[in-house]
């Protein structure tokens, strides 16, 4: 059974550049409030977990079978869940996984303003629903911008020293946990990966059944 | 829009070695049952398709951190649906994958019994309810007389030119499909991988939305 905390609470960590991240990105915070469970978003990077189990890159790219199921699923799903999503089907996906190094580093510093949410939402959607490039500073000032952020002010506090801990601490964090890949909820020491476990991990929180 | 087919159909392809797919076999025909789409059981073999991707075993095996998580979560699924499960935590599953080849092969002679599924479905809970090893004669003779088959007969069609031919074909056909994990359902032309598209996949093949 699971433990019904005093306070139900929820990490989501999730990485800018991965594509099942963007569905929970955009329902986590409904589902939550409906059990009364509170999130705290936690960016961080895949890229140096997945190295350190001898992948150069997303397990989509180096097995191309299961990439191209992934692209026909999130296809199926943001269809289902009324989502933009316009990746190229036939580049068989050329540009992923993208660069996603300033889009967590911005959402490092975007996460401490009360628009931080929308400016995450907002580059996943510029991701995946416009097929933008997220490592562009140009893309992320749009981003800033429509979430009604400074996105001078973000930029410069993206690459600041304590941002690049910030996001580094994270990164080291999520693998001291055990993630390995995005999106993850973790519920006190348990851990709950991908999309389709949103909805048991917010049960877990809240001490019901899923 | 899925298609709605004149007669709603699915195939689930399943490896006896695949934990999740444990959970989609008990589960299939009541959910299908409910949605009026018939399904047909297609066993085969992971391995050969691993291998082809470079594989040399499970991705479970080869990525600990995500074969731990894997176990965790099969304990809690289990745990919701009521179904057994001994797999020995404690041993970081030693022993898995099972070696799967004489119950697929089993399998492709039993299914073509009524007592087919009760047969595949005695083999996981076996396997995964009592942590017994699948690659033993004996073994699965139990099974094949717990199901009301003939566990004489049953062992001697399983190593017959032709099962090993059938079971062969098999891999090969779900190769060629684009199936590089267990459970996958197929409907027409669309994969669903994974015990957490069960639902979809049938819904999808019944014309109806999730």
């Amino acid at each position: 059974m699971p433990n019904a905390l005093p306070n139900p609470k929820l990490d989501f960590w999730f990485d800018p550049a991965s594509t099942y991240s963007y569905l929970s990105a955009m329902r986590i915070d409904g589902v939550a409030a409906e059990a009364g469970v509170d999130v705290t978003w936690r960016p961080f990077l895949l890229g140096p977990i997945f190295k350190a189990q001898g992948m150069e890159t997303s397990p989509f790219s180096l097995f191309p079978i299961k990439g191209n199921y992934m692209w026909r699923d999130m296809q199926r799903l943001c269809a289902d869940l009324d989502l933009p999503f316009a990746v190229p089907q036939s580049a068989g996906a050329e540009g992923f996984p993208r660069n996603s190094l300033l889009a967590a580093r911005a959402s490092v510093v975007a996460l401490k303003q009360p628009w931080g949410r929308d400016f995450v939402r907002g580059v996943y959607t510029a991701e995946f629903g416009d097929w933008r490039d997220i490592a562009d500073p140009a893309v992320i000032a749009d981003v800033v911008k429509l979430a009604g952020g400074d996105a001078e002010a973000v930029l410069a506090e993206a690459i600041a020293d304590g941002t690049k801990a910030e996001l580094r601490a994270n990164t080291e964090e999520a693998s001291s946990l055990g993630i390995f890949g995005a999106p993850t909820f973790v519920v006190g020491e348990e851990l709950f990966w991908g999309n389709d476990r949103l909805e048991r991990a917010v049960a877990w929180a809240g001490g019901t059944a899923a």
